[in-house]
């Protein structure tokens, strides 16, 4: 079977494709054909910089898949041969607050990830998809929906009425949109592109915002919002947004803060003066991915996929995710 | 000004209609000219039973009413002239938990109701409705809509993909169905006519069970559940519903438990060994019914009214609610 | 190694006492030497009607241990021999709520029980126990004392200067007793026996009262509470109890729902009325163990035992279990 | 009466005493007579820039208070004559979360204080206070005793056996250290004297740290914590502690935000590995102060008074905590 690594620090050209044995599932693992892969920010980051990492060579990049089960390893008993699964972007974190143990488990980083055409997981670090999904739209689920999932929902206590300020069109952003309008709450995004604030508002946003002609945008959100400012910021984070996230949210209002891209100053006064709730989101735990499945099945919920590549073109694709601007997700497809 | 008044315990044909000078609102008090007033099944039971309840002749029934404000008194900031308004079950449950002060509060129970053409609220005891209701529609809202939205929202803490279980086409079930479509929940409702169940369907129900076809209608939930049972169960009540109800929820299950009409033994074992929680859900506060009209503006909604009477044929309006058989609200609407 | 086993529905004296080959632990599995057991209600109603619950034969009994680590499986990595632990009760009830399959995990129900001399049990289901105690006292622990823990720290969130009712002064009922105090509250005991109240007096109880002498001691616990009744009772049970727990507790206020014993209609409309939370408690999960013990470590505290029986004692202890009127837990040592 | 007032941006020696009226309570107010005032470090600011705040001439600075109710407005039912009260520092935050209709009604800042002889307050804007406690003990607790409460109880829930790290012996930090031992919680103590430190150690304090002589304190508060880092800071601030507060909690963990002096740049990606809560803290609501002195009456808990200073001398208090290093709370007796 075939796999990309990571074999040195020269980035995205230097990837390796290579021929590896099957590996096999050991007890409490299944094994996993995997049909595709979704590349988030992050996998872009791990294979240009790996000496950050201190990630061993080869390192097989990527953390979400889907496949199909065509193995299980003893012991496995909730899982079985044929089942459509998604991977769990932290194999060891199956439900209750994250622990460090969890975190030594994220796909494509600590462990060996998921752009390969077989993989072995553990068995609750993996869950079955939406029927209605395609493996492509099943294979952005892991890392990227599940981020908007915690925050919003699993933190945020989302509730219908509530407003949310979403920051720009990627893969979480876009999944937030179908989360709040999902639970009947109100969705401000912005964007730097009318086109795509209109591909918002058609998903269901409820405000637009250009962050390029309104340059002071968390006035307009006060503005939109009777100067009460909104509930839910899912902070996806870029230079110099978080001080405006937080200017941007009401009293006694909350922030997600996800974006591995997010600095800058920040001024604690206003948060405190605000009682401003702010809660530190990294992915989620496998009984709230059981969860977000149930209700994007019940929703029939589709993925926003912005551009699909082949499995050879893999390094297209990590070129396209560092040009930023996409639409949703960008997706490897092993079926091609 | 005219007011129903109950002067006896003789029932719904002995409500004297008097009249009244205009009341004068005090301190933080507000005048409200009622528009329209809905009915609970509380109502009639205080009307038919009075002595039971400890309530000095005459007293005003009813709790929910909507109208426009028509004066303020001294102090009063928040609401002003104009305003269009539904009053608070409670009169001084503004946030936080409930207290017995708040309980004591209780409009047509502890203190005098709004059967009248004028009454005296609180400044705290009103909010905005959505722009978007009628006075009539308005007047559903106090109780009805505020306790299921108490019950799943704020105590259950709903989210998209979980099931609830509805016992009948009441006020609070129908209210308790529209907030579970709001936010992606998927609802089970109960009821001994097809028609009504298809009523439940066209507004958004996943499944209906018909109880009388289906007796043992726990086992049907678990069907429709995997086996699993209905995370939340919005327990109306009836003769001998809460131990189905508690066969019918999930390990760690919600029950929120609201009828008057609720009896009978429980098996306190099962709800131990299933480890349910169940809330007992008394309307709600100032609070939640200013989020739920925020929702409920968001969405559109649209009160389910099941029969509309005019102000002078409001007895006939009890004698109806005591026939129970209806889906959604009874109203007595003070334009006809 | 000795076991003893349920072989008939004959009860406690036909208890066998089997010699039976060392276990062999499996991958996440470790094996213990188990120096003590203690005894829960429970233990006795499965020997005594093992037909009810459709246990096999033979069946080892009992459900809490402690005991020295002496081998591991393959794959253990956070237990080693040597390592001083105590049994969970849900040997897969890691973290977060509840599940099915933890449930089906029952040590001495589900599967085989404790009382041997050596055990098997997960990784997973296994704590550490703090260093002060012996592992008689951390015998007591899995069962009794992680219920009270679950009851009033995790689900009742319980803060200093609250008040805590506590039936009776078996085990729950007196790790609640020590835990209230250690969280700064004030706990009301319950008792027959003057002299155990003085006994709960001396520990830190509040208040005490007889039962007896004043039957109706729900009105009691309202006197002594300034007419609010108390913000938290732990309902451990018996005929006729839950009923007047109702009406101890205050508006709002938290019934935490154990006894196997409880019994007996309900009223759902005083806790409808009262908006009354009650949970049923199922002891509680690895996280919540792990949190217990560094607490227990913390504090220094010494559970209480009432008598300890020697390992050929056993069928004794459990006919001292019938006659209930211990005070704190009753132990089966390996070590006498 | 006589009261001190800010007439000018001239700092604490321009501060003017004044005589005043005594002042009529009206609709829900009462009188109370002024036995202290507590100071804290946020007064001190309001003195020395009343131009930052917009404040008006005259002000009346300081928002803790303790004294008697000598009379009550019309339609008062809560308070009497002769009770013994604090002052709320938000006048209008009685329960739920606070809203800026509440933050508007800030004592010493947004509306007249406290340092004055006799003082209106809202009836729903003083509590009782413990009956074991001075006047001047009393009036240490408004604002630092409830921030601490509010940031460890109220948000952050803390449990026995949780670890908590406090930042300097100032009001907060005493009153946190207090708060946890009632709790059975384990604080880290944190100064630059060794004295200091010795104090809190014999006040309950689990560790202390000398951060003069460990500057890299957060690698400390690790090695106390088995390598973990503590479940909650009190983040009082200063120059460069939020940067050490996030590397001192553990994955998961909880910082309350407090100091208004707190600043510099933080580390978002940090909060987000770590899944971080972080709460604004602001004060905290009338039904938390209640629930606070019922604590701090069952455990007769003693507020640490670092020095008293008589009315006339305010303004050697007000330079007092300019210079810092004092250990607990610095107060005005108007009895002296």
């Amino acid at each position: 079977m075939k796999a990309y690594e990571i074999v040195s620090p020269d980035g995205v050209d230097a990837l390796k494709l290579s021929d590896r044995p099957t590996p096999t599932p050991d007890h409490g693992e299944v094994l996993v054909r995997v049909h595709a892969s979704s590349i988030n920010y992050r996998d872009l980051l791990t294979i240009e910089d790996p000496v950050a990492r201190n990630l061993p060579y080869p390192r097989i990049p990527n953390s979400d898949c889907a496949g199909e089960v065509i193995g299980v390893g003893p012991g496995v008993t909730s899982v079985q041969a044929g089942d459509r699964v998604a991977g769990c972007f932290f194999q060891r974190w199956v439900d209750g607050p994250v622990t460090p143990d969890a975190m030594a488990s994220a796909l494509g980083g600590a462990i060996d990830g998921v752009l390969a055409e077989e993989v072995v997981l553990n068995e609750n670090g993996v869950v079955r998809i939406p029927d209605h999904m395609s493996y492509q739209q099943a294979a952005t689920l892991p890392c990227a929906a599940l981020t908007a999932w915690h925050a919003l929902v699993e933190k945020g206590q989302l509730k219908a009425g509530e407003t949310v300020l979403l920051l720009g069109t990627g893969g979480v952003s876009i999944f937030a949109l179908q989360i709040a309008a999902m639970h009947g709450a109100q969705a401000i995004v912005t964007s730097s592109s009318d086109a795509k604030l209109e591909r918002a508002r058609a998903m269901g946003a409820w405000q637009m915002v250009n962050y390029r002609e309104t340059p002071d945008w968390e006035k307009r959100v006060h503005d939109l919002t009777n100067g009460q400012g909104v509930d839910h910021v899912v902070e996806v984070g870029g230079a110099g947004t978080l001080e405006k996230s937080i200017a941007s949210v009401r009293v006694g209002g909350h922030i997600a803060l996800i974006g591995v891209l997010t600095g800058g100053t920040i001024n604690p006064t206003l948060l405190m003066r605000n009682s401003i709730r702010l809660h530190g989101i990294y992915v989620g735990s496998h009984a709230m991915f059981k969860s977000m499945n149930r209700a994007f099945s019940a929703a029939e919920l589709e993925p926003v996929i912005d551009q699909e590549f082949p499995f050879d073109g893999a390094r297209e694709a990590f070129h396209n995710m560092r040009q930023a601007g996409h639409f949703g997700k960008l997706v490897i497809s092993f079926d091609s």
